[in-house]
């Protein structure tokens, strides 16, 4: 069956994929691949969790939606969680069900408080190469124009830096906020410098300006820290969270510690914070807690970092370093050429790999990849790099 | 557990509800409630449908997400199923996860077109009450400002009939697309007249604007056809579907027959399209084809609107008129501040109905519910108006 009914947006892979367990997928002909993507970062739990699939089917028995008319008690335990592992004394959440409709919650939270604090023609500034997300205001919020070109009009809202540094020559007396992810995730595994952003912070504060981080990609203990910012010990005044927060079903958050901006009708979603995704996300989170207290998600993150050092080490002819923190991470090409022909070894090798920027190779595995699978991604790893164009070697 | 932990965005009820079966809805005491709202038209199938059930077990053993960088066999089994129920021969899908991303999707596509024909700044009309979502660029395109106030800048791209009479005095050389639902959802279960929406369909299409139909709250059955557009028997460019498509989990689709428009990197969405949303989508809708084809959808339609029509009458002291069609439906009230009442007296009766507008009572029960459902709904909605204002009585 060909894609006659699907708008052609996406670059697809034919392989269909029937079943999953843990970090492994099966096609129809039940032909194994070893998954280091997850799903670009969702399937946090890996695929078919039991606990997972026990909670779904508990919940999708009970109740799997409500309106936002009634008070959900599992969306306010879901919010409780989170807050909780957030190390906030207080903050407050917004469900919804995307990481881009998580910022544009965090936009309009931003432009509210702009307007209650009479910042006039208020700007927000972002960084180069960021990814938002595909509504038009996220879009706009992601400072790669290529993608924007024939979606206008835009407002003249979003100023792009070039880099943190650059942030301090955008800032004027109309900036409301900056906002960014830590490790950029779609632009390249790029992980910011903890001092720099530490400093950041520290200045935004001074100058009332908001940061709003973007962990749509970062957060739920990607990094190895229920947030990003955690890692980078700052404490936003904006996050968004969204992929891996549900171990695979649709769903965002928006939360603030800032008082009195969000009110009454000021939003809203249909689907968000219903029964069944937060029941799952709580669910996850509880699992993932517990690994992060018993440090084995320490030792899941040490075991694919070293693997990958190994790797690195052994085949440095082809990469320029490292990238990435936790298990968000990379490998940066020497000659971006071979970004392409990595991607498609490893697929014949039945090892799935990610792209990021233009010469990143990306790891995004579950947060429960075991120790063998990673040993078996790294040996199918090795062989789909034997093609590859060597610049360095004559 | 108070909200502590969640923006006090919505005004909600405080009734915790535990599970449901059919039309039926329990707190944690057991206490029944009759569910005329399906949570805004969302359980279209009702609570805890045993096939809906089977199909979430079954599918999220199986593979919950996977990557759209994936080709996924259910996503486009379930883009072809609405395709065919749509009545257009070729059709082309893109899925998100809520009306607002469809309604963003639409806005894009439409955006693209403009720019493609090189239409200089276009414009979309829509109609005044209309409610197409909670993201920055659908809330503009909401034509209500009193929920845009605080969140701008916005550009001028939304131009705002009074009603379908208006849209041609609003029409002129920048006009791109009109964007309407058929029957206004939140705005007081509007339903335009078919000769007037025929008329229109016309006319746009002879000068080549573009209409795109939201079909968030219409769509999948609600009116009695699966789409709203195909009981007004037009064929618009654009539509819209989210809400009932898949009996409680979160989904949006945005289609149309325009070729060329969207293309390679246009567009995307992580969870949009997923396997566990697409597959019980798909399964939804075969069983709701099913009773549309076997009329009994049709037959539940008119029990339901029968029971309505003797209610109504029986209290016509009370109400202006009935409106809507389908399994949308309301009754307006001569006294606005009666809607208050009802809501609440139904609540204290154990009934649940929702608001639309100032003035409607609105039902949006399961396309499932049954007779006896239905009959003790309005047994109980009867003795839910025993307190109410009247104001023609002396
Ligand atoms: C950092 C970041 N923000 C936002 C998004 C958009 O999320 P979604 O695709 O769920 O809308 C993504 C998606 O890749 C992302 O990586
Ligand atoms: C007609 C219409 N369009 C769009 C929306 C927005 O949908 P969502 O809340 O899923 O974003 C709604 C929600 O009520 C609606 O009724």
């Amino acid at each position: 069956m060909n894609n006659n009914y699907l708008f052609p947006v996406y670059k697809q892979i034919n392989i269909e994929f029937e079943y999953g367990k843990g970090s492994s997928l099966y096609d129809k002909k039940s032909n194994k691949y070893i998954d280091f993507t997850s799903g670009i970062g969702v399937n946090s739990l890996g695929h078919a969790h039991p606990k997972v699939i026990k909670t779904i089917n508990k919940q999708a028995n009970k109740l799997i939606h409500l309106s936002n008319i009634y008070s959900i008690k599992v969306q306010k335990e879901c919010a409780k969680k989170i807050v909780k592992l957030s190390t906030y004394e207080k903050m407050k959440c917004f469900f919804c069900n995307s990481g881009a409709e998580a910022n544009e919650a965090a936009i309009k939270f931003i432009r509210k408080y702009a307007y209650l604090n009479e910042i006039k023609n208020h700007k927000i500034i972002t960084i180069n190469n960021s990814f938002h997300g595909r509504t038009l205001t996220t879009l706009k919020a992601t400072a790669q124009e290529d993608k924007q070109k024939g979606f206008g009009p835009f407002t003249d809202e979003f100023i792009y830096a070039k880099d943190i540094e650059d942030i301090k020559n955008k800032i004027d007396e109309n900036t409301v906020a900056v906002m960014l992810e830590l490790v950029q995730g779609e632009g390249g595994i790029n992980a910011f410098d903890k001092k720099q952003i530490q400093t950041l912070a520290k200045e935004l504060k001074n100058k009332k300006i908001l940061l709003a981080i973007d962990e749509v990609q970062t957060g739920v203990y990607r990094t190895g820290e229920f947030l990003a910012s955690n890692y980078y010990e700052i404490k936003p005044d904006i996050i968004t969270l969204a992929k891996g927060l549900a171990g695979g079903l649709p769903i965002g958050v928006m939360m603030s510690d800032i008082e009195d901006v969000f009110t009454l009708g000021n939003h809203g979603s249909t689907f968000g914070g219903n029964p069944l995704c937060t029941k799952v996300a709580l669910e996850v989170l509880t699992i993932l807690e517990k690994r992060y207290k018993t440090k084995k998600l320490q030792k899941t993150v040490e075991i694919f970092q070293k693997e990958l050092d190994k790797f690195y080490l052994k085949n440095k002819e082809y990469f320029v370093c490292k990238t990435g923190i936790g298990l968000m991470l990379g490998l940066k090409l020497k000659d971006e050429n071979n970004l392409s022909k990595v991607f498609e070894e490893a697929l014949k090798h039945k090892l799935l790999v990610l792209k990021s920027g233009k010469d990143i190779i990306r790891f995004l595995p579950s947060l429960l990849i075991l120790e063998k699978e990673i040993k078996e991604g790294f040996r199918k790893l090795q062989k789909s790099i034997i093609k590859l164009n060597n610049k360095d070697k004559k």
